[in-house]
């Protein structure tokens, strides 16, 4: 698997290639949220994940995918979040080198965290990221591993729903957030083929809903820019790759307002006792949204990360 | 099983007993705490328990093993904390009418926990909350369940080690948090039974330190009087048929300071992503002070609730 995009067997192989270095995450119920909503939601608690987000799923694949000459010379990518630290993680299990290009404006402790996992960052600002990686790239010749524009990748990120299925059996929906829509399009490739009669529902805010616009006009439509929403793991514009596949698949976008965000984020965290960062939380609030339409069904949703300061919980 | 202590077989029993009505709780791992340590440790996340504590285990073994006429009478105790949940919870499955004695200070989301599941409360002053609760159960003839000094509820208490080691194979020692002393002696009594190589630990904190005292002395002390401690949980004095258990049983208690706790709980917090309750902060705690010990071990410890404000934290 190289440019095409990714099939069920490739989510397979995926998760047979990623099984050592990725924690097969547990499943969280609610029994006040199911009388809540009179339906079964299972959270697939990727927040608990490597690096603390699903990222880790696809990243690994994606390096574990090249050949020895490939992991040689070397991965780079751009990101400030999660992604960043997923690739640094995946490099370090096979001695790859790895370049992150970070914005200078990154938390230190996303620094921190990535420099700890072995890689080499390069700061630059933040209009400049994309420029500055392909500039290395070539330099170096290194591979890049785009955060979400990429088939291996995707696949791994399919790998949650896939074990979540297995973990639980049927669904009649199953939730993911979409950003630049990696795990939605990898949750929906999943879904479709081991269980076709679920519907899968993508968790956007309002404030970024470019995917919802996309799959509603059929056009792939540009990113808001600047967006103003917590969840700064869903500011990137859906990819083409991605935008293809989640149309294919008939996926549907919900979007969520702020409100809604960390009233979801704060039930998950009071009465769940997890910690999930906003983009997570995008996924319980889709699914109170939809409540009408998910009544009597279970639901997966996939909690994909829970890397956050708790400032948006006050 | 009445008044004698409980054995292995007891917890085997309510581990069947109680596995339609509670979570077989996942296992928590952290790499960056195995590296700093040189160890292994698996957490048991009873954190993400029914009703966000071990304490349902316990309670809902002991209101499964009443008679039809038992249950009919109706239970009753005192607790302004996770027990009272667990008990109003384990009554309410089977429809036994549940009376809770509850101290007026109690806090008002507490209350409405126990509420919820169907429980009658009594409110009394904190000092009078023991002889209230005798007159009412003499009043209402209604079974007493004792927060940690009954034999089935220890024995429930017991079915977290047992699930951990079924969950994870045999470990070097195990470690839980030690204040009326039921989830330690029953993690004692399956411990000893199922990996008896394993050193019991109890984790408790300084300033509530009767339980590492009266193990050391060999006889029961008294409970420190209005402990200055933030592990609510464990403010009661160990009750003599633990005490009991755990001298047969070898257990060695850990005591360590407040600061210690806090930074645990925002270790488990930040970077394991789960919200626990001070008490529960206290196994690692306990783990890092024992450091030196644990060098190169497998070591289980029990997350024993997530039932917190996170005043505590900040």
């Amino acid at each position: 698997m190289s440019g095409r995009p990714p099939t069920i067997e490739d989510v397979r192989a995926a998760a047979r290639r990623i099984a050592p270095h990725v924690h097969r995450t547990p499943v969280a119920t609610s029994a006040t949220l199911d009388r809540e909503l009179g339906a079964r939601i299972f959270f697939k608690c990727e927040n608990l994940q490597k690096v603390g987000a699903f990222k880790a799923r696809g990243a690994v694949n994606a390096v574990l995918s090249l050949d020895d000459r490939e992991a040689a010379r070397g991965v780079i990518t751009h990101s400030s979040g999660n992604h960043a630290q997923a690739l640094a993680y995946a490099a370090g299990l096979c001695g790859a080198p790895c370049t992150i290009v970070m914005p200078d404006s990154a938390s230190s402790i996303k620094v921190e965290a990535v420099r700890a996992y072995g890689a080499r960052i390069v700061f630059c600002k933040r209009a400049e990221r994309e420029s500055v990686c392909e500039r290395l790239r070539r330099e170096q010749d290194s591979i890049l591993i785009h955060p979400f524009e990429h088939p291996p990748l995707i696949a791994g990120q399919g790998t949650a729903a896939l074990e979540l299925l297995e973990q639980v059996g049927p669904l009649d929906a199953v939730v993911a957030p979409v950003g630049g829509g990696g795990l939605l399009a990898g949750t929906a490739v999943a879904s479709r083929s081991l269980c076709p009669r679920a519907a899968v529902l993508g968790a956007e805010p309002a404030a970024a809903d470019d995917a919802a616009r996309s799959l509603a006009t059929g056009i792939l439509e540009p990113a808001v820019a600047d967006p103003q929403t917590l969840a700064d793991g869903l500011l990137t514009g859906l990819g083409r790759i991605n935008f293809d596949i989640l149309r294919e698949c008939g996926v549907r976008v919900v979007t969520v307002d702020e409100e809604e965000i960390v009233r979801a984020g704060r039930f998950v965290l009071e009465r769940m006792k997890l910690v999930v960062e906003p983009s997570a939380a995008t996924v319980l609030a889709a699914v109170r949204r939809e409540a009408g339409e998910l009544r009597g069904r279970r639901v997966g949703a996939i909690l994909s990360g829970g890397n956050t300061d708790f400032a948006w919980l006050r």
